[in-house]
C-alpha cells in the first residue's frame, strides 16, 4: 500500500530529526534515555506524518517542517509519559512505559524535559524559514493552545473514571481535548509551514481534529477487540481502569441493568478478574456499542475528508485521504 | 525598606496579570482550581519581579514585559507543583500542595497546563509589543532552554539522593540548573523586552543565575534552621528526603566518622525520628556547615553585583542589588 511507504519514509526523516533533539550526550544519563524511551519504541508517527503531508498538500516541501514535524511528536511522547503514570500503564508501544522501568519521579521530569525541547524545535524550524513574527507567533500560540487543550481533555478523563454515567457529548469534549487538538494542531502546523493560505490552513486544522477524534474512537474500539502485539499494550485495560470510551458510554446506555451491573463489576476495578472484564467486553458486543463507536468513527473520517476539498489535488492530498480512512480502520 | 514596598508593587502587578492565565471558567474547573492554588498562595514573586526589574533597569517599562513575567511566574509554578510530588512534600507556602489535595493525576496535569500557559503568555507579549521575528525567538528559545535545564537540575536531585557522598562541584551543577537557569531567564527575558543592548543583557543573564544560586544556598539552610511558618514548610525535612544540600555536601566532607553515622542516620531515612533530625542538624551546626554555605552565597551574591556595573545607574540598579543582598541573607 502506498500510504505505509510513505508514511515509512516520511516516519524515518522524523525520526532522524528527532535523534537531534536529545543526543546521547544528553546529561544526566538517566534523564536521556527515560526521555528517549518511548521516542526510539516507534510508534506511527501520525502526528509528525501529519504535519509533512499537510504542508505538502499546500505546496510546501517536507523540509519545511521537518523541526515542527519533530515537535510535535515530542509533545505527544511527553503526554504519553505523564499519561502512563496516571493511568499506571506498563506497556505502551510493546515496551514497558518510562514510569514502570526508571520510577515516577524521573518519568514525571522526562515528560517535562521532552516538552520543554518542543519549543525549542519550534523556534529553530522558524528561525530556519526566516519566518515573519507574525507566522512565527502563530506557530507558538497553535502548539501551546494545542498543549493546554491536551491538559483539559486528560483532566476530564481522569474525573470521568470516578464518574457512573458520561454522556456522549462528555465523552466527546474529553476526546476532543485529547486527541482533536493535537491533530489539529499537527495539520494547522504543516499548513502554516507549507505556506499554506488561511482557507487552507482552517480547512487542514479541521480535517485534523476530527481525523483525531475517529482515531480516539478507533482506539478505544482496538482497546477492547484488538490483537494485544499488534496494539502494543494489554486488551481490556481501558475496562479496569474505568476508562468512558465511546463504546463504554454507549454500551451503558443502552443496556439493560443485569448487563449495566456486569460492566459495573469490571469497569474502574483494579482487582477485577480476567472472567469479569470478558464478561464485561462481552456485554458491550452484545449491545453493539462496537458497531456504533464504528460508525460515529466512519462519521468523522468522511467530514475529515470532506474537510479537503479546498485543497488542490495533489499526492499529498490523496495521501490525507487515505491517512483519514486508516485512522477509523486501523488494527494497530 | 524601599525593596520591600517596590517589589510589592510589581509583584501585585504581576498577580493581576497572572488572573488572566487561568480565568475561573477555566474547564474542568478542578484543573483551574488545582493550577491556580500555588499561584494564589502568593509566594515571593522572585522571578517576575527579576524580569520586570531587569527590564526597567535597562530603560524599558514595566508593561514592556508584564505577560512574560507572568509567565515566568507560571513556569516556576509548574516545576513547584511537579517537584512537590516527586519530593512527596505536603506544604508550600504554607498551604497544602497541590498533589496532597487534588492527588497526583491532577498534580501532574495541573503542572502540565501551566506549562503550556508560559509559551502563550509569551507569545501575547511579543505580539503587544510588536517585536520582531528575531527578538521573539529569542525570547522562546531562552525560556524553553531554562525549561530544559530545569529538568536537567531537577533530575540531578533526584539522583543525588540515592547517593551518599555528593561533591560541591556536583553540587553546584545541579543548583545551576533547578534555580539558576531559571533565574537567569528571568532576568535576561526582562533585559530583552526592555530593550537592553547584548552586553546588558548578557550581564543581566549572568547576574540572575548567580543570584540564583545564592538564593538556593539561603533555601538550603532556612530548611534547617528557619522559622517554619515564616519558610512556610516543615523544617528538616530535605534531611529526611535525603536532599544533597551544600550544606549537607559540607558536613559529610568535614564531619568525622561517627558524625557522618548520624548524619546517615537520619539522611534520606523516611522514618527518621524527630530526635534523629534534631541530632541531623546538631552535627551540621556543629560542622561549621551553615556558616561555610552562608559565606559561599555571600560570594555569589558579591559576583552577581559586580556584573551589573555595565548598566547605567538607576532606581532599577540599586533594587537588584539590594534583591541580590536579599537572596543570601533572607529569612522566608
Amino acid at each position: 500500500m502506498e500510504l505505509d511507504e510513505h508514511l515509512r519514509e516520511l516516519a524515518e526523516r522524523v525520526g532522524e530529526e528527532l535523534d537531534k533533539w536529545f543526543p546521547p550526550d544528553t546529561r544526566p544519563e538517566i534523564l536521556a534515555r527515560a526521555s528517549r524511551h518511548l521516542l526510539e519504541a516507534g510508534g506511527k508517527r501520525l502526528r509528525p506524518c501529519l504535519t509533512l503531508l499537510s504542508c505538502e498538500a499546500v505546496g510546501g516541501k517536507v523540509e519545511d517542517a521537518i523541526e515542527a514535524a519533530a515537535a510535535l511528536e515530542l509533545l505527544h511522547t511527553f503526554t504519553l509519559i505523564h499519561d502512563d503514570i496516571m493511568d499506571r500503564d506498563e506497556f505502551r508501544r510493546n515496551v514497558k512505559t518510562v514510569h514502570t522501568i526508571w520510577g515516577e519521579p524521573i518519568a514525571i521530569i522526562a515528560g517535562d524535559a521532552l516538552f520543554a525541547k518542543v519549543f525549542e524545535a519550534l523556534a529553530a524550524n522558524a528561525r530556519r524559514l526566516g519566518l515573519t513574527a507574525d507566522k512565527a507567533l502563530d506557530l507558538f500560540e497553535t502548539v501551546s493552545r494545542a498543549s493546554f487543550e491536551i491538559c483539559q481533555g486528560q483532566a476530564l478523563d481522569m474525573l470521568f473514571e470516578g464518574k457512573r454515567d458520561v454522556g456522549e457529548a462528555e465523552y466527546l469534549a474529553m476526546v476532543n481535548g485529547k486527541t482533536g487538538a493535537l491533530m489539529e494542531a499537527s495539520a494547522k502546523v504543516g499548513g502554516l509551514l507549507g505556506g499554506g493560505g488561511p482557507e487552507q490552513i482552517r480547512a487542514l486544522a479541521d480535517y485534523g481534529r476530527l481525523v483525531g477524534i475517529a482515531f480516539q474512537i478507533r482506539d478505544d474500539i482496538l482497546g477492547l477487540t484488538g490483537n494485544r502485539d499488534k496494539f502494543g499494550k494489554p486488551i481490556g485495560s481501558d475496562i479496569r481502569e474505568g476508562k468512558r470510551t465511546l463504546v463504554v458510554v454507549r454500551a451503558l446506555e443502552v443496556a439493560g441493568p443485569s448487563d449495566r451491573e456486569k460492566l459495573f463489576l469490571a469497569l474502574g476495578n483494579e482487582r477485577a478478574t480476567t472472567a469479569e472484564i470478558a464478561a464485561a467486553i462481552e456485554v458491550i458486543k452484545r449491545t453493539g456499542a462496537i458497531e456504533y463507536a464504528e460508525k460515529k468513527a466512519e462519521e468523522f473520517v468522511a467530514s475529515a475528508k470532506s474537510k479537503l476539498k479546498v485543497l488542490p489535488n495533489s499526492k499529498a492530498k490523496e495521501l490525507l485521504l487515505e491517512l483519514a480512512d486508516f485512522a477509523a480502520k486501523r488494527e494497530f
